[in-house]
């Protein structure tokens, strides 16, 4: 238990380098922030190299911010185990919501508060610091590690993606250890089962050549806001039902256990829509449990419509074309390639007269399960449970992380998802923060859940 | 005839003042421009007393572009006529859209390019160049007119409309005649006898507190994009009838005899479809003609959505609100405060839960309706018939001119709508246009008219 003494020991040391990781504005985005991202690189290698990883690098993406690799493998006969991050963040406008400076990270009631305290530098740097405590006090760690750090998660994480499928003997492993999660509520030890996947793409209507004045055109021109909002409501019913032919047909229904598993969660429907979604009501089919509808229900939903006058005041115009952001979130056994040419066969079939509509994908990621009796999983909840001293909870998360998806499709393996974020983290908002008891239960969280695998 | 002579031989030094009067950028909606559009009135006040109008000024507006009136009140007996133009214009983006500079006034191929040729300042022009004509050969006028022109045209004529309201006694007259409408074809003479009235106003939808992930919320968090859709959706069917309670109970139909005047018009519905609207196919009741769909019909438009992500790539929001700018179209005996309180109450009926929905009118227009057996309206076609060498036929127009509206509600007076515009002069447009022909015949009709009202 040396490295508990050397955790302890160094805390405030830790504290100090995650501030100095999160003064670096690395927010991917940004071109003027290009440099920082590669500060946050460079700040990570350093790190793991000074801790005694192995093999440290930036592999560099022609133009784009550099993923950071190093490994330890020196445990011969145990398991491989590869830790995922990302060191970007996402930009802080609105600035003058923030009650103190994104890059200047700053301590309030055992919260630190800056721009990627939670996402993903605070959880990143619990791994950094996990191999640290081991390989400073044993010179070794109990299990094989492989680390890959991105620094374009919050653009799409697409060149990693490119990395994984044409590389992946160089990611040999038997596990991943994701930590960009949250827990369930303020202490509950949580591991996320399933993700929900996602199509991203742009409904593309056009009507006339040119914008028409609706006074002299209107009655007779097609309107494509109005097709947009014809073929929206064509596709959902009034419940949030999705009405695309086959679209449910493989979606996995959560098992019985899930289910009980999941009423027994502290979740309370009411304090659920007045503090975090402050409508008048939920909605979506009122006999599925609202858990269920976020986490194993797939969705359809617009993000934004583009065309047409939305200045101040009156413009009559008749638009040539519009364009919806709309995306899918699918649920297991959901496939994104699939669904897409279900929606496109949807859009084709209740698209207005006058028009042509089209929808073209942008992005996309498969859903993702993982079991929760693989060894990786079970050895997980342990280490959680014993640092916590609670039951650790499954539960499943309706976002997307595209990268487990594709850890499963290219390396074949499961992804371990233990997170250490709060849902009032604040995760791409003003004041975000990371609550610094969940920062140092999550090192020795992560210190235990090596030394159980090995 | 003596001002027939007068005008033949001053048709450069015609065409050199509106050329002067086009150079000036008088664009109303432009701050920056506040300047020009002054200069603009000046141009008319000053062009009106060379003539030998009398009580020649600009009417300010608090902090606004003046109004110009003159008025020549010396035809005892005879009726007063009140002469309406704008000098103001449309903004001339996009610039780069323009084969000759917006503001530096070319001639091509007997056509007049410039912002403002044809809406309104070649309209306008027309009126005071025909007063000129009569007043310098004859040194009086065969009628009483009064003058008013404005430069809020483009920017919703808010000013004007109280003036009138409140200083009917300074506008005094039988009818109105308004040069700002078109010819339906060319070289045929056009009086337009109806115009739609307008409900323009912006739909506020509200869901949740906040913008929302939707990965994590989607699913049981209300989508106000969505809800928007739902209620364009439900609030016209799949040909364009609007489902709106009590929408259509005022509409008068054309009559017999407008309905086969129209179906005499030279209109080509193929024609239409391929050169003007440029469509797959038009849409609207197929039972109903087009020119009655665009003339005689109400309709319900969506102009715009604001709210959510519109920017390239992929934002997975759920906005927290959208807001749609929505017009009506009224045709009498609509009324544009009935038509409001009827669309709000289908709005609350059809709006989905969890959001709240609220419509706000921004500014209306009554439609109005001319008696083509009125003696104004009659003196007009002749004028027009007698220049063109063609009967002149009777339309209406789907636009809206409040301004109508306003002189029969506060004057108690109808107004003529004669018009030289052509289908294809670009107003709003870049390459707007004026053809000249029809400008040097317009002032001659209006010249001939006003001696025909003598």
């Amino acid at each position: 238990m040396e490295h508990m003494t050397y955790h302890q020991a160094n805390r405030e040391r830790y504290l100090d380098g995650f501030k100095a990781f999160l003064r670096i504005p690395s927010i991917s985005t940004s071109p003027a922030h290009a440099g920082d991202v590669r500060r946050a690189a460079e700040f990570v290698a350093q790190d793991l190299a000074a801790s005694g990883m192995e093999h440290v690098g930036l592999i560099e993406q022609a133009g784009r911010h550099p993923l950071v690799y190093a490994d330890w493998l020196g445990a011969a006969g145990k398991p491989t185990l590869l830790l995922y991050g990302h060191y970007d963040v996402q930009p802080p406008e609105p600035l003058e919501e923030w009650l103190s400076p994104p890059f200047e990270p700053e301590v309030r009631n055992e919260n630190i508060y800056a721009r990627g305290a939670c996402d993903d530098k605070g959880q990143t740097y619990i791994l950094l610091k996990a191999l640290e405590g081991l390989l400073r006090t044993t010179t070794r760690l109990p299990v094989n590690v492989r680390v890959l750090m991105e620094g374009e998660e919050e653009v799409g994480g697409e060149h990693i993606g490119q990395f994984v499928a044409r590389h992946p003997e160089r990611l040999a492993a038997d596990a991943a250890l994701i930590c960009d999660t949250e827990m369930f509520a303020p202490g509950l030890p949580t591991i996320c089962t399933g993700l929900r996947g996602i199509v991203y793409g742009e409904l593309l209507v056009t009507g006339a050549r040119t914008d028409l004045h609706s006074g002299v055109y209107g009655g007779a021109a097609p309107n494509p806001i109005q097709a947009i909002a014809e073929i929206l409501a064509s596709l959902k019913d009034r419940d949030g039902r999705i009405r695309i032919a086959g679209f449910y047909d493989r979606v996995r229904p959560p098992t019985p256990e899930e289910r009980a598993a999941w009423a027994r969660l502290p979740f309370d429907e009411a304090e659920f829509l007045e503090k975090e979604v402050g409508a008048s009501c939920l909605v979506g089919p009122a006999e599925v449990p609202v858990l269920e509808r976020l986490w194993a229900q797939p969705t359809l939903e617009v993000h934004g419509v583009r065309g047409g006058f939305t200045g101040e005041g009156a413009k009559t115009v008749i638009p040539a074309k519009a364009l919806a952001k709309l995306s899918m979130r699918l649920v297991a056994d959901q496939d994104p390639v699939e669904a897409t040419t279900q929606l496109q066969a949807a859009i084709a079939r209740v698209s207005p007269k006058g028009v042509k509509a089209e929808f073209q994908p942008i992005h996309s990621a498969a859903p993702s399960m993982m079991d929760p009796a693989n060894r990786f999983v079970k050895a997980a909840a342990e280490a959680l449970t014993s640092v916590f001293g609670r039951e650790t909870v499954y539960i499943r998360s309706g976002g997307s992380i595209p990268i487990a998806g594709l850890f499963q499709k290219h390396l074949g393996i499961p992804s371990v998802l233990m997170g250490f974020g709060l849902p009032d983290d604040n995760l791409h908002a003003p004041n975000e923060k990371f609550h610094l008891p969940n920062f140092f239960n999550g090192i020795i969280v992560v210190n235990r859940y090596l030394e159980l695998l090995g």
